[in-house]
């Protein structure tokens, strides 16, 4: 068994898990922009954010409509702190690229 | 038919185009880092992208473990924008949270 054959065949009953796993990644961040670094926020592209946000509202959407929670949960809780991050953004530096 | 089914259903064929859109949407945030707001990276938490970086890799190993080319395009093309975030953020401030 190869590698990748070996890792696929382990990540197949955690993929409900693992989609949870950026989204909460995301909360360094949101605590940088918050709390800890709110003056550096003008590196923080607003865009980037922004579009991280709308697609996953699409994918949520999408799992939604499929009724697949591995979708939508993890999108649906991207979605929130994507969306955390564009109004932290905004409230800190307005708009900016 | 609801708002739903109709955006689920319209979603349905562009799903490869769609993967591909968040790892675009990282270029201007990579812009930013790289030649415009570089004085700002510490904002930026080495963490999260560290992480979005890992599980990228992980769902495109899994993509290609499942031979499924609309994971691991996207995931692929994430995991080289998010490494390169972090490539910056190290190189810029070094260690950080």
């Amino acid at each position: 068994m190869t590698l990748i054959e070996r890792i696929g065949k382990a990540l197949e009953p955690v993929m409900l898990l693992m989609g949870l796993i950026s989204p909460l990644a995301t909360l360094p961040q949101l605590y940088k922009l918050y709390f800890s670094h709110g003056q550096y926020a003008l590196g923080l592209s607003l865009t980037t954010w922004s579009m991280y946000s709308f697609i996953a509202l699409l994918w949520t959407i999408y799992g939604l409509y499929h009724k697949n929670p591995t979708i939508w949960v993890g999108n649906g809780l991207g979605f929130l702190m994507y969306l955390a991050m564009v109004a932290g953004i905004i409230d800190r530096v307005g708009f900016t690229f």
